[in-house]
């Protein structure tokens, strides 16, 4: 096994694949990235955790063909460190043993027999759908943050996805806060596909998505593959069942809040710096034009903040986790967002103006 | 007690003194940082945590005097976050209560006694130099990543400075390597001064100190104090005994090697990636000008570089560790190093070329 290939996109390409390397240490071939010279396609290398696959197919000038398993750290630390010339890679393949060589260096790393290395699971029957990568980088950044952490209703700690009628939906909860996201699919395909996405999933998506290009979605019962840019990301998906969160969502407010993002973002980020010190609630009042923002006098100090608003409506007070206010407005871009209040013991409702393809609720605190 | 202040003006001053605050929690006050009105100087803050202490000057509009103690977490956290406005800052010098307002934030803070807070050391019958701050600080910053970490050698986790014959020296060692670091002063005092400054004092100084301007530095028998910028810094000095390191500095060499410092530095790094899998030794052999630099052949694969240098003397072999080469390459910023050898016991010396300030030694690693 011998190849050349540029530094640059050796590097890139290890920091694509990397991703789903295994953190855990249970079996050691998954720390390692697999490494495949094909003379009709270049260089092949995949990476995997059994939860979540990358593969990815870059340009090399293939000597001889062959395949091996590199562990990902020493491989990626060293590319990463090379000059920016070409790269001679060779491999022992009956000692698991690759010589690097680029310029006045030389590297041996030790490695593992890439037949040992797990296959990629494909994806039977899928549902098919395709849309542009910035859209589903949205739908995930809107939705992440509201997943779980706790392990013990694993369908909440990962996104839900539903294909049905045109649209493609996710959804997260932690059941103190939710996150709906939307969009309208180009032809769709017909019938209703749902999936839970494990949270890293959904991280390891936002990063390497880009907002250029096309990202084809296939669907199955276990595995959902995305193919994009080149990259061919696979995830297990959850079992379980998500919570039926139709019911939760408001149908009717009484009071309407247009504010700018910013500064209540920037209020309730000074609130929370003495909140947070008890139990980080905050109350939030709204009146006539205005909303008066609070921490509880605790032992620490108190904070107050008014800020200009528009409203229509009763007036309002509500207590919420200053955080989950955050999360939201530090992940949104719109420069006004919409606030919806029915009372003190309903959810609070977050919309951006001029468009429904996004709810966000938090539940408010009793004290 | 009342002032007004700009927002800029009282965050950029307590980001100067915060840097004195405890991070233990021994003594709660010490958490906190003075503020004191005075309608003739302004605004006076301070820090200490016992072992150093910051103050400070800063123009505000001073409407009544007095004087509090608030947690400098909270304040620093709430201050940073207000508008670029004047802040009101009014305090209730019974409750030991703040309020601050800035447009419509308002917050409130219980802080502490003012007067139960420690005074900061006077420096008596002191040694007085002046220098640039440029220069302590290029001082400082090439001895301070050499102290140690071992407490059990109190004198070994400061820093030695010795006012000696118009000069001023710094220097640091953990017994495996030392740096040496020296200036001609102008007009010093009579006689000698030495003392220990511990690593923290170093590292705050190197935080503080920008390059221009003048450091007056008065240095007691227990104490030192810096006057740079507005800024007064005092630290206490460690006790007990700094190693006698002028027997271990090499009268002499066999081969001198000059090397460009970049080169060495990546070359370094890339073995070390291997090499630290192991003990993070490094094999450095020179000849011919040639500088050849492997990991151990291990487990885990091996690393091989070689640079062309200018070299003069016999063939040299040497192990050391690779971490102690790194540190000093990347604080250094000259274009060539001038490295020094005698034989495989004895330290590897590291020089800078035109210049006698600077002085590095690596004790030999035996295998």
């Amino acid at each position: 096994m011998e190849f050349t290939i540029s530094q640059k996109d050796f590097s890139r390409s290890i920091n694509i694949v990397q991703r789903a390397v295994s953190s855990k240490n249970t079996m050691p071939i998954l720390t390692g990235i697999y490494l495949e010279a094909r003379k009709d396609k270049g260089l092949h290398m995949k990476a995997t955790d059994l939860e979540l696959g990358i593969e990815y197919w870059v340009k090399a000038d293939i000597i001889t063909e062959g395949k091996i398993v590199l562990p990902a750290s020493h491989l990626s630390g060293i590319i990463r460190e090379l000059p920016d010339d070409n790269i001679n890679f060779k491999a022992d393949l009956d000692k698991y043993e690759a010589e690097l060589t680029c310029l006045s260096s030389r590297f041996k790393i030790k490695g593992f027999d890439a037949d040992e290395f797990p296959q990629l699971p494909e994806v039977n029957i899928p549902h098919k759908i395709t849309l542009n990568c910035g859209d589903l980088n949205r739908l995930i950044d809107e939705v992440k943050f509201s997943t779980s952490t706790d392990q013990t209703q694993p369908a909440l700690t990962g996104g839900s996805m539903v294909i049905d009628s045109g649209k493609i939906r996710m959804v997260a909860t932690n059941t103190y806060r939710l996150s709906l996201s939307s969009l309208d699919l180009d032809g769709s395909p017909e019938g209703k596909k749902e999936v839970i996405l494990p949270g890293n999933t959904l991280s390891e998506l936002s990063h390497l998505l880009d907002d250029d290009g096309e990202v084809e979605i296939l669907i199955g019962d276990n595995y959902v593959r995305f193919n994009f840019n080149g990259i061919v990301l696979v995830s297990r998906v959850i079992e379980g069942q998500f919570p039926n969160y139709q019911q939760v969502l408001p149908k009717e407010y009484n009071t309407k809040v247009r504010v700018d993002r910013n500064n209540l973002l920037r209020s309730v980020r000074r609130v929370s710096l003495i909140a947070r010190l008890d139990s980080n609630v905050i109350s939030i009042s709204v009146k006539d034009n205005k909303m008066i923002i609070t921490s509880q006098d605790s032992e620490e100090g108190f904070a107050r903040e008014e800020i200009e608003i528009e409203s229509q409506g009763p007036e309002q007070n509500i207590n919420i986790d200053a955080g989950y206010l955050l999360d939201v407005l530090k992940v949104l871009n719109d420069d006004v967002v919409i606030l919806e209040l029915i009372g003190p013991l309903n959810p609070l409702t977050l919309k951006k103006e001029n468009s429904d393809d996004f709810i966000y609720l938090v539940m408010p605190v009793r004290r």
